[in-house]
């Protein structure tokens, strides 16, 4: 998962693109870059880093132009490197860049197709790179001088035709404008705001309408799946329809874990779509166990607070912040001659003994992946004096990988894969484990005032929306991800550093 | 406000040190410092920043040893210098490192006995070098060769006797071990613990019980006001009372903000004294207007969430997480040419409108000091579409400075300075503002199963526990903070770096 | 000026291009890069500064393969960017990868065309970018999926026909090999040699004999002018003339200054030519006064000891090292409220008066360009008690702008612009001043064993090879160099940085 | 070897001691810092590092104050850690800060010493620490709250009874002046002058004149051996002899090897010293073998240079620059899975064949250590075609250890300890060696217009002046500098660092 953003301004948009993807971080920690457009020329600055990390004074006062680009960026499997970090560049043509939150799932095919057709070099190995060049390619073949927006749309178009996965994009052509695209089922979300200044209208394209909230522009609203919007470099903006069979299936993912709150996608209120979790929770709990015998509701902050208020005002049972969450996290250092020693979680969530002693506590999260830290925390939770520890988990039981840009473990890594709620329960040593089930997850998110059918809920039920992805192709992906794998992966990863350091 | 730790380990403290600073990190993220000892040589690492960037593995294995002590800095008026981080360090006799969280209020008339008694420099404008001298010059008086309890606590007897203030420190006597000890009013806090390893008993001293919790190690008690620990490199723990006239009157202001929740202070949860905060204010407003007409309860995050929450629940209204944080807060460049734009409140605070829309809205936070913040918070209420918004204050008006630790801006700067709560209620612009009474917190925090009847509350009622703090006094610091002087001394602070960078 | 370097091996590259450019870095100290290809991906690193500063040892551990390029850079007017470190990049075709010496004379006419032709967007101001575009354009109009030595020679013979002034350069074509070529005038200097191993034999092109040397390459020969190297990555080697009227006129003031003595240039030895030099000037001397009454003669270290010491033989003069070289010289800092000092000559050099006092000196230079040094160090000699001081400059005046890659003020700054020799005698305060004769000059570089009919030697008759250079450029490039011009373009160099840092 | 200043202005200091440092940067690469004093305040900046890497514009800027000292650090061993770069610091009595050249002989008993007198604990291996601790205890015994140049003078003489070895000292007694010093034995050299600015005089002193010239000072003359300057803040100078029994035996290395030839050392100047060394050589050489057949003399770049040219001159015969010094040394990097590759001496040296080919060829060189690259550079003389290579020294065979601050190997690792000349021939492969005779040394230095009678010369003759070095102390120097002892010493020191980084 990443964060992206896109900006055409009346003035220099280095610090309203540096806001937005402080905005956006939780959508990637791991890397960050801008890159803006003045007279022809690119500014550009990323690195391996939290955003306040990477801009600097120094980085900021180069960064000229009312045009640019941004990205945060999660660490998916094997692209640690800071050569990796985005936006990427080709210089054909017009001097292009691109930023992408997503996954493709044909970028082998892809690789080799556009150096067979365009001798194009891809030095790394995000796919991000790979889909620059194609959409390159599309522009190219166009042949214009100046590129207009039938241009831009039918680049995007072409990239719909070939690309397969999900993708939600922002791409700079210097010295013409911006565009925004997302795949044709709309897996990975994108919208677009304006703001109205002294100077003219300004534009932001963005991955969460909450970063057009803070920076002070109105959502305009989502891109439909495969929709483009262009936006010249003065302020012409234009959208159009890319993709011959779109049809919107969300990734229910973003919901559920990876957008704010605050957040509003494809029309729902993500944090609405969390209360009806939680009261979609408290209905499953009284059919399940009338009597329950729930004397406390526990969140495991930060994610699953708001379900689980709900689910506590639903059951009218009292609701607590028996854990503290430990905001600086720092490491565990190998010293030489020692053995590195496991992180506990007690470091990252701390219990107040208070709220458990003698009660039945119901934890809530917002899922369960691999159940790793689950178990600790209900060791935790008992040695605070909880009486029984029930586990309720605000998304059904997570079964299988994801290969539209969420980094999940593969499918023999999570607890779920291949079990039973009984035997996660007894791994996870709950007394009680409540998942979610998905028709009604899918109804909390889709059957508010806006309704969506469809959604990608692959990691629930291992339908995968693109239809392209097969057995084999998952066997490769899991192959890539273990652990011999994924040195040489890392390894080769951590050399590449075409563009200097 | 500062956090320490201190620790005699059994193997290299280096990880627990850094550990425990981590957990302490909301006591001060301005600086960082670990220093430890082996084999008579002292390794040190500070700097501005924050633990996780402080330390890096290179640092971290160079600091060998089984003995240490670190701390965390709050910046304070002038004190900004990444020479004042500490511990700070004196090389006679024995060579003595210390730490200190507080502040001394007779500082100048120190600094001038210990170059008359001594002819000790002190080269930064931080107390605790002051504090530092003064501990080793009542050491090197007893001019022993081998320093053992009795000298380290007349040493303690002889600082409690000379300097006036509240302060909470850890030292460290190169070769010999560590000492905690406590102002003789115990206005800061500092807890002591230990934990069994295999290699026999492990004792830590912190600021906070909090920081033992993490670690696995077992709180033994809170020193009490006066009380100094003194744990030799092999693991002996003695402690004795070396004030005459100590008596409790711990700063109030830890339960009300500084302190985690999960943490014990002499004796009393902090969480629990929040709780009651809330269950205090719920009756006032019960008092005060029995038709409230509050639709819903909303904590400002993070620390007032559990005083709003048990509110709520004694007010049998809706609490609700109206607000969500930005965790990730990035910086207002000054680009050439532009004027410097003022960061708004909305870059870390975002109002999701569905709970506020048409409703009588109850915001709810820990204190009001300034009135800034506050005041645009409620602006952000009434944009989000709140009828009226009403603010609450688990603490009572803020009303005159801090001259213990804690940086509070001066009196002027207060918003509740000369003013009376409905004054203030115009200012920041609530339809009705309910602050906590003072006596309500002193029994919110004191009057539960352990009593505290005496407390520092001098921001609340300009009573100074120390006695020695007059108009003078106050006019002096307040001096010292306004603008002008501020650049002044900041200028000075900034160049001092004695011990290299 | 500036030194490239690049290499074909048997195992990882990056030490060997590393010492290849620590040996050229007198061509050079402003920027290093090196570039390598393992396994179709390239690993690059470059930055501002000198060679054993950009490369550290995470950067070598990352530079891997058998196959690279190095650069080593001068600071040209106006292009201080870390971004224009070389070498540069191009992701189509193929991925190359390009360093160059030297300057195109018809730059803004080809970033048009290149533009205009394929799209390809420049980013920086270097002549350095456009020469790669263009060579990758002619490479790309090969149109082959694998380019063979055919492709690499018409696309050599491409950028002969469209681009004019010197360079001699080297690529990397990612997966094939490396190609060097060199202008059709043969202006900038380039060799190649081979190393024998157990692995095989490798091969190296470089910009001077003396790192093949110093690395243990035997050198075969100096490409011709207009002529290309192109060693494939198993090591087959191809040469082939591609341009259509090659004609060697080479840059005479690698003899005079730019080159190491020990370097092996167009066949001629730089020592011996300098040698020549002082043999020319000491005919000269006796030609113009046979009793020169010359007590002494004392060069200024380091260049012209060579040519001073052949002098004192042949004149019969003792010769002394009257000065000593300051080999670490500091900046000067402008500190607040200070005004910035002017750095005087002494910190460079300073004079032992014991060899100065009451002689008749003889100072010698390798050339006289601004005339400010010259006239510090003539004033030095004085106050170190000279009776009289002559000064001899081992090439003639120089007296018009260099246009093909050497970084020489422009016309109005050069202090015999314009002056006869009699004029700048005054101005630098010598009592007498010897200027070498053009022909003497030739003679010397060209009248060895190997001869040499033609040179570049613009600088001192404004006579400019390639035959394209008029007064409308020479005013433009004069422009470009004026003090308010200068700011504008640093401005603009400065902020870009396409490619992260 | 280091160097050291030390100056009183009349306005900020810190430029002017930085371009002294980098003057006497020939006399230690390995470290460097600067502080300085400004309204009782100390300003410090020292790092590892040559003097333009260590000081940037923002340390510039902090280092305020119109009095201050400085220190390059020559690496000795097991001292390479930037916690032992100086000046350091005690902040008893006054808040001291010294930098040191030399190298005390009983540093074992003064460690033992401080602490059992004062309980001064001492935090690395340096000696200076403790050279600065013994003159801190012996002015803080003198127990004045403002100490007057009697009390400076007494410490000094302290100093001189208590301590052993060589030592030149510059120190600075915050806000009240700086002192310099020389050991008994007057070993180690240290000069002072003074500068006429229109705020006043201005007082500088130095490791070597040089510094003094470069800066514009006129040298006032040598510290005696034993003798103090103390300079006050306000400009009043006092010296005064603090020895007992002071006696004049400079280290003679100083004028071979150490010292910048345009320094002038006791009266003598350097250089002269050198071409009298040239001079002596030559006579030995007729005396030696009348008919030597020396085609060409070849000095070893740099410092044989002056030598080298008056041994031509004396013999007649022609000199020749026959090798080029690269001047930009790079590392040798290991790579993963490689052994390390020594270094060669070609990297450092090229010969010029033309100077070689047929030729009987003497080689000349300050002086001959290990051995080793000697060996080596004979072997490239005949690489490069010399009939003969014969060998001059202008130094006798070094065959003792150093113990009064310079860096040298141990007795075993001395070629010539042990060895006849002709043994020592052999081993680097001369086909004749010559090494200056010790009293025509002694003649070169000291039988000038100034005479010196005596010096130390214990690398040549084993003889150490200051009485105390005996066979116990030399081989425990050897034991601390076998590489196991090495490893173990320089963990230790690499991880001390007490005053931050």
């Amino acid at each position: 998962m990443c964060g992206i953003v896109g900006m055409v301004g009346k003035s220099n948009v280095n610090q309203a693109l540096y806001d937005a993807l402080t905005v956006l971080q939780h959508r990637g920690q791991d890397a960050a870059g801008i890159v803006t457009s003045h007279g022809g020329k690119l500014f550009l600055r990323k690195d391996n880093g939290l955003v306040r990390d990477v801009f600097q004074q120094r980085h900021m006062q180069q960064l000229f132009g009312n045009v640019g680009i941004g990205h945060v960026r999660y660490p998916t499997a094997g692209s640690s490197s800071s050569a990796e970090a985005q936006p990427f560049y080709v210089n054909s043509p017009y001097g292009i860049t691109l930023a992408h939150n997503g996954n493709l799932t044909n970028v082998e095919q892809l690789t080799q197709e556009i150096y067979a057709s365009d001798l194009r070099h891809v030095n790394t190995n995000s796919d991000s790179e790979v889909l620059l060049n194609v959409f390159a390619h599309e522009l190219a073949v166009r042949g214009k001088l100046k590129p207009d927006e039938e241009d831009v749309f039918a680049a995007v178009a072409g990239v719909h035709q070939r690309c397969r996965g999900g993708y939600a994009v922002v791409a700079m052509i210097t010295g013409y404008g911006i565009v925004g695209f997302r795949d044709p089922q709309g897996i990975r979300p994108i919208v677009y705001g304006q703001r109205h200044t002294d100077e003219g209208v300004e534009y932001m394209i963005a991955s969460e309408s909450v970063a057009l909230d803070v920076l002070g522009f109105t959502l305009i609203r989502d891109l439909a799946p495969g929709e483009a919007v262009y936006i010249t470099e003065d302020g012409k903006l234009h959208t159009r329809q890319c993709a011959q069979q779109a049809r919107l299936s969300p990734c229910i993912f973003e919901h559920v874990y990876l957008a704010r709150p605050d957040s509003i996608m494809d029309g729902v209120s993500v944090y609405k779509a969390r209360l009806r979790m939680g009261e979609k929770l408290a209905e499953k709990i009284l059919r399940e166990r009338p009597d329950h015998g729930i004397d406390v509701i526990i969140p495991i902050p930060d994610t699953s607070r708001t379900s689980a208020l709900e689910l506590a005002n639903r059951l009218g049972v009292k609701f607590r912040e028996g854990f503290v969450k430990n905001r600086y996290i720092g490491r565990t250092f190998i010293m030489p001659g020692q053995a590195a020693r496991k992180k506990s979680v007690r470091q990252k969530l701390n219990a107040i003994d208070l709220e458990f002693r003698g009660k039945n506590v119901m934890l809530v999260d917002d899922s369960i992946v691999r159940g790793t830290t689950c178990k600790q925390i209900i060791q935790m939770a008992r040695e605070a004096g909880a009486k029984n520890v029930f586990f309720c988990s605000a998304a059904p039981a997570v079964r299988y990988p994801n290969v539209y840009g969420i980094d999940m473990p593969s499918a023999h890594e999570l607890i779920a894969h291949g079990r039973s709620t009984e035997e996660v329960a007894e791994l996870i040593g709950a007394d009680w484990l409540v998942y979610q089930d998905l028709d009604d997850l899918k109804e909390a998110v889709g059957g508010g005032k806006i309704k969506i059918d469809e959604f990608d809920c692959a990691v629930f039920d291992g339908q995968y929306v693109t239809g392209d992805v097969d057995e084999a192709y998952l066997a490769r992906i899991e192959q890539a991800r273990n652990d011999g794998a994924k040195v040489a992966s890392q390894m080769v990863s951590a050399i590449i550093d075409l563009y200097n350091n």
